[in-house]
């Protein structure tokens, strides 16, 4: 089994070290008492919840699954799931980023990341029911009335009661225009909702009393394209304890994430609730979107950092084979394979991508508290600027990496990693989806080229260019600065290249998408590493004792410009490749 | 569904007009009477028993897997694979390119490889109860006393029985050196063998009445390394019909391949010949790896095969969004996803893979059967030189590649591959397995720069480097000549770099290993699309009807070069990065 613990030394060296968490955190009005030591004793006691109450569950929900009851239309979620679930909420955990006013418990929204990522490493089909919450919460504060928000806040926030986002239909996933789902103004000025929703994740289960549904639906009225879409509030069970006609149709059978319930819903005129205004939806939706889309990036870290446990567990153990340099264990009858080089490449593959991604994705944490609290209006929309440019990065780049280590993971095991015995074949098929919901890794990728590199006519990626540039001028004589600075040339040529393609041609653009992104989020990660190598080293430096830890992070710092960051070049070869071989095809070529 | 015959024309494509395969076998003794049409008309049939037979228990088998009685220690295989097993063997599919002698057709083994490509590509675990006999078949044709041939091969051939490779036990699977199973001989001339063997494929089923075991063993006096292990057949039922105590203890629980049984064998002291000379096993063995190893490409890049159609077909029909330069089904409500350039991505990397694969593929499998049978001795040699060098290459980048196909269809699909409705993400849990058994592809890699590269000091690649160079001289103003001289120079380079650092540490050959292993298959198979290119260029000169089809090779010729040889310069720049920062960690920095 993973070491929930483990990581917990990383995170505090990125909070604390390389971000200055601390202090930022303090700037802001709302987390001027968060004290130096909270972020530490939290994320130990969420290592505690991660390693008692999630990791437990997590194989025998896998083999169980969520049953469905065609006749009470409702679903049980896997054993032990509902007292785990209660367990967490009790403990105060759905309340702990969500605002004080309807009793949640204010502390930053970074150190919630911080806790999904451990909870999502230990459990990733339990970790979504209260996950999927947030989009619910978020949506609500941020466009409900004031009447819904005292209503139903409070319950979302202690867990009580969970939330989804229904928004696919059969006939339309990523094209939210095409939604059929009708909503229909009642005198009392509720709507009736009627459609069919798919792919729900939570949308009916057993863990509380009430589940409220975040509905993308149009009113009858409305334009016939995204800007026609509405948001509507349908609880499961109405104020007067009746049930609103919205059931659970049946249950996805999936590749993993089996304990996670996956539901078709059907809305049979159920009463819901506008939220925001009328034809506003897309707007309110990726109000819940963004922020879930960092989240699902944690996911794929917290995967990652299970599957490097368990296979470095395993390589440590395992004796095969006698290494090339002469016997290392020579009492044994054979080495540990973590003496051959190849297996080293898998093991170190995960570990610098883990904790590259770590840093990467806790700055951009770290700039969400910012952007919504700062008192200097520049500097939230600097902020804003930011975190909106790197979500696609996070989400895109955490759940493939995520997905890769879990793999890389399986690799080191052998034939022992390909059966259920060592719980990493089910980190590979859990971690598949993350590469797919809130929008796929390829939507993602035409988000950062089509709308976030545009944002302020270039506002936020010339600002991102500019503090990178600034940190290397900074730092001119660190280590790395040449590699870094190098991978920075190329990136700024791949968006002039995008830019200007694109603006003639958005094919051009999406054509580059996928590889951009990837380009854009490996130089990211090297300036992280970067960053981490001078903080090391001047710890070091200063004498700490903890030599292990920071020369780690030097040998890390190496590995991943040595082995990881050579793959830039054959990325804005790709960019610049263009569209042309792409869109020659015509349909009967593509099946000859 | 896959459609199995859609691979059909492309099949033919690469055996009969790139490869011009037919003169080259009427060239060899055995095939003189192989006519021009027979190929086809044998693959014609084989799409019949894939789509027919195989394919209809691909997805039951999956959801029903084996069931092991541990009362009988019986193992019974998902419902309709015996009579499947059985229909398969009477149609002589078995037999094909055994020999004669014994029952066989004697067809080429080529033709077999292709054979197993269509059939695993509709039932991967069907295909491999088959798919291991040929093992058998192949270590006792070449190391068999006449006797045991003739006692076991005809029953073997004709399929009546089938055959299993014992070679992992707990404490050792790459490293045969630690097998602990023990041979001691008997008055007979047999020998009695004891210990367990695990992650036997076959090992127990209810398809057919005996099984025979390939088992390593050591015989009591023998050396404590590889050179002390000895190949033995022991068969599940004696001659007289008794029963040899060789009992399955158990099944494996699998992340894929669920319809084959991967069985823990115990051997109770059961009777077994030597086959070959004792302490000559590990030879013996590879007699039987080496061809096995091929037929596991094939198996990655068959399930490829099926993840392209199931994904194109797909995208042809799901309408989402519109095409970025306008309508493209203007009276539909949204454009079919094809028109999306990173759809299209997704779709023609399996594309092109499959097909520069399956080239490189037939082109290896050609020389094995000219390095059996050809009358000049040199040429035998030549080819056999070239099987051993492609053999690693072809298992490993097939299998690598069939996974990443069977992932970019899933990611097509988006949610829906995620479902187990479309059979996609069985795809992916099933060729997981093919980057693991008969040798991880990391011991691939380690075959390739460590004993592939020193063939007969250096004369296997400088023979095939010599090939690619012949062809490009005489074909020097074809398309893309520039592109693969590119290509095979940085190969060259990585080549020279493995060899001279290699020899000084071997560790830095290890290191190099799986990148250099890319960078060889990438530069094969930019060489392979020259080759389609110049010939379907030759046949559009000529004026064929088949414009599409020749049409689709040079634009996938294009897209190779363009966005896939991209990648040879990251993979340069990573085998000249050398071992040290991976072997700068100690045991503790990776836990740090």
């Amino acid at each position: 089994m993973a070491n929930y613990r483990a990581p917990l030394r990383d995170m505090q060296f990125v909070f604390d070290e390389v971000l200055d968490a601390y202090a930022t955190l303090q700037s802001l009005p709302s987390q001027r008492e968060f004290g130096n030591d909270l972020g530490g004793a939290i994320l130990e006691e969420a290592a505690k919840v991660a390693e008692n109450v999630f990791a437990p569950l997590n194989s025998s929900g896998d083999k169980q699954g969520c049953q469905y009851d065609p006749l009470t239309k409702t679903v049980k979620a896997p054993d032990g799931f509902r007292a785990a679930y209660k367990q967490f909420a009790e403990g105060g955990w759905t309340a702990l980023a969500c605002s004080p006013e309807f009793g949640g418990q204010g502390l930053p929204h970074v150190l919630n990341m911080m806790v999904e990522e451990m909870l999502c490493s230990a459990n990733l089909s339990l970790g979504m029911y209260p996950g999927l919450t947030h989009g619910a919460i978020n949506a609500l504060t941020a466009h409900g009335t004031r009447e819904l928000q005292e209503q139903y806040l409070p319950k979302l926030i202690s867990g009580e009661w969970t939330g989804t986002m229904c928004l696919t239909e059969p006939q339309c996933g990523t094209d939210l225009g095409l939604i059929r789902t009708r909503a229909v103004g009642q005198t009392d000025g509720s709507y009736a909702i009627s459609g069919t929703k798919i792919w729900i994740t939570g949308g009916e289960h057993d863990l509380v009393d009430n589940i409220l549904h975040l509905v993308l639906a149009k009113l009858p009225d409305a334009p016939d394209s995204v800007k026609g879409i509405s948001l509507f509030l349908v609880p499961k069970v109405l104020n007067d304890g009746s049930r609103n006609p919205v059931f659970c149709g049946g249950l996805e059978h999936k590749m993993g994430i089996k304990g996670s319930s996956t539901c078709v819903m059907n809305f049979e005129g159920a009463q819901g609730w506008l939220i925001g205004e009328a034809n506003q939806g897309l707007r309110c939706m990726f109000t819940m979107m963004n922020s879930a889309r960092l989240m699902v990036g944690m996911q794929g870290l917290g995967i990652a950092q299970s599957a490097y446990q368990i296979s470095l567990g395993f390589a440590r153990e395992r004796l095969q084979s006698r290494s090339l340099s002469g016997p290392k264990a020579a009492d044994k009858p054979a080495d540990p394979i973590t003496v051959h080089p190849d297996v080293r490449r898998n093991l170190l593959r995960q570990k610098v991508m883990i904790e590259g991604c770590r840093a990467l994705a806790y700055f951009t944490g770290l700039h969400q508290d910012v952007a919504h609290d700062h008192p200097d209006a520049e500097v939230c929309q600097q902020a804003d600027d930011l975190v909106q440019l790197l979500t696609p990065v996070v989400k895109a780049f955490l759940t493939d990496e995520g997905f890769n280590c879990a793999n890389s993971g399986l690799q080191v095991l052998g034939g022992s990693g390909y059966t259920e015995d060592w719980g990493i074949e089910q980190l590979v098929r859990d971690s598949r989806i993350t590469m797919i919901y809130e929008g796929t890794n390829g939507i993602q990728a035409l988000d950062l080229v089509g709308r976030k590199l545009g944002l302020g006519g270039g506002r936020a990626v010339r600002s991102y260019f500019a503090l990178v540039d600034g940190w290397l001028k900074s730092n001119a004589d660190s280590a790395y600065v040449d590699a870094v600075r190098s991978a920075l040339v190329q990136l700024q040529q791949a968006t002039q290249w995008v830019a200007s393609e694109g603006l003639k041609d958005a094919e051009q653009a999406a054509a580059a998408a996928t590889p951009y992104l990837r380009l854009f989020a490996l130089t990211s990660l090297a300036w992280m590493w970067a960053r981490m190598a001078v903080v090391a080293q001047d710890k070091l430096d200063q004498g700490s004792p903890e030599t292990q830890f920071y020369g780690a992070k030097l040998k890390s710092a190496d590995f991943f410009m040595a082995r990881i960051l050579t793959e830039t070049d054959s990325l804005l070869a790709e960019v610049r490749a263009g569209k042309a071989t792409l869109m020659a095809f015509s349909d009967e070529e593509f099946a000859a």
